[in-house]
């Protein structure tokens, strides 16, 4: 068997193109739904992120609102403008890019983000919602893997699927899509006994532990479903570096029946949902 | 082997026995923990639960409120009723005994419970704190059948804990509270596959899916640790009924290390927890 490898990157543009149809459709009607990021300090990881996001938001017809705070801006200020983003009417959707400096209360932010305006699906509320399968905000990445899965295999249900990794961001969220899915969920983790074992039972596996090829083609189940959430940055042969996933990605190729590719698999789908949800959070308050 | 029988008869009274200690503490420096109870319409079984509540709360040295609505209230004089009871200073936990007659529409009634008064934790917003373990009322049938996994295995780090059924209320926080404890976490269901395989490779069962006596004890794993949350009412052979669990009990006594007998097992532990998220609660509110 030749894996068929999940083309991330292709599927992202077509879900942005089809976002751009919606959008110039509803803002016949509505005004532009908005979407504002934050971004504290200077990361140059956070920076390239945030231009991207705008550009992305602003090519299918979004407003972007950009906010930029020094590095020095206290927790206070931070609070007052989400507070001021929750109460402006042209924002749907508010974004706080992530890490934020040390002196600032993560948490604390994330909760003071309008739950219907909390496009990540961060807040305690949505965790809940989704958890519950009452509705709620699905955060960007596990809504980008499901539908990476779901290019590959139509139905799901009854088939094994194992997470790797209990993030709050990704691996609970997963498994609660895949539970709904009606899927077996086992999520490993760094704690698991036997992981080669539990990752051998997987029809559908979701790496996201954040360590370079740690899941060994060997481990993988012939004929599963590998989607691989992990962007690692390793040194090459030549000297220089490369991304690479948290799955040896070439051990899987007679494997798997499909796989992921870092880059192009499930990075470039969190963009695309970020906007899936943020034109969703934007007729929902709307309506 | 023989497996131990937990108690959880012994281990509720012995919990409220160190509640009434902690309220009578408590009580010397603010007014008693109250707990609400509404019940609508006249359910038998209901009125049974809310009765033995009522007892239990006053028997630790708390406040006990009861309403009781009839089955023609509207789903606003309910909703009246909580906002009156989140108000309500002396009020430290809300119960809403479920099931609620079909014209009201009982996730909207959980919903407007202050969270800080959810003493079940079926609120999203306790289910978000939860699930990403930033605190959070936890429901207490969970929270019960992790005490009775605690009295006879003090580190379950890196064991394979397997919940069959994946209800809100027990199967999905069940999962939480077992990852948090560091197991490698399988959620089975209706749609599983091969579950006897499935709850063969559990360390750890916990069966909560209301079907009598469904896992045999051919399926559990020598020497696991079983926890039966079903309550089934069955017929017996003298043509009268009994209790019966999801786990055929009397199969799994030369298999399981320990197990939960139906009745005298979990279902004691619940209002023991109910007691116990009701004076948190008092302490957290009135800190």
């Amino acid at each position: 068997m030749v894996a068929k490898i999940i083309d991330g990157k292709a599927i992202s543009e077509k879900m942005r193109a089809g976002l751009a149809k919606e959008v110039s459709n509803l803002v016949r009607h509505m005004p532009k739904p908005g979407l504002a990021v934050i971004v504290v300090g200077d990361d140059p990881a956070s920076h390239v992120y945030v231009r991207s996001k705008a550009k992305q938001t602003i090519e299918v017809g979004m407003e972007s609102f950009e906010y930029q705070l020094p590095a020095s801006a206290s927790e206070h200020q931070l609070l007052d403008l989400v507070a001021t983003l929750n109460n402006d009417e042209r924002v749907d959707g508010i974004l706080v890019q992530l890490p934020l400096p040390h002196h600032i209360n993560a948490e604390k932010v994330l909760r003071a983000i309008a739950p219907a305006k909390d496009v990540d699906g961060f807040h305690p509320l949505n965790v809940g919602l989704v958890a519950t399968g009452s509705g709620g905000m699905v955060p960007c990445t596990p809504l980008g893997s499901m539908i990476l899965i779901k290019s590959v295999r139509d139905n799901i249900a009854g088939l094994n699927a194992v997470i790797v990794g209990r993030s709050n961001i990704v691996g609970k969220p997963m498994a609660q899509l895949l539970l709904q899915e009606s899927c077996t969920v086992t999520i490993a983790h760094s704690r698991t006994a036997d992981l080669p074992a539990v990752v051998g039972a997987a029809d559908i596996l979701v790496a996201a532990v954040g360590r370079p090829e740690m899941v060994r083609g060997t481990w993988v189940k012939p004929g599963s479903v590998v989607i691989d959430v992990g962007i690692n940055r390793v040194a090459a042969p030549d000297g220089k570096s490369k991304l690479v996933g948290d799955v040896a990605f070439g051990e899987c190729l007679d494997r798997a029946a499909a796989i992921t590719p870092v880059p192009g698999g499930v990075g470039p789908m969190t963009i695309s949902c970020l906007l899936q949800n943020t034109l969703r959070a934007a007729t929902a308050r709307r309506a």
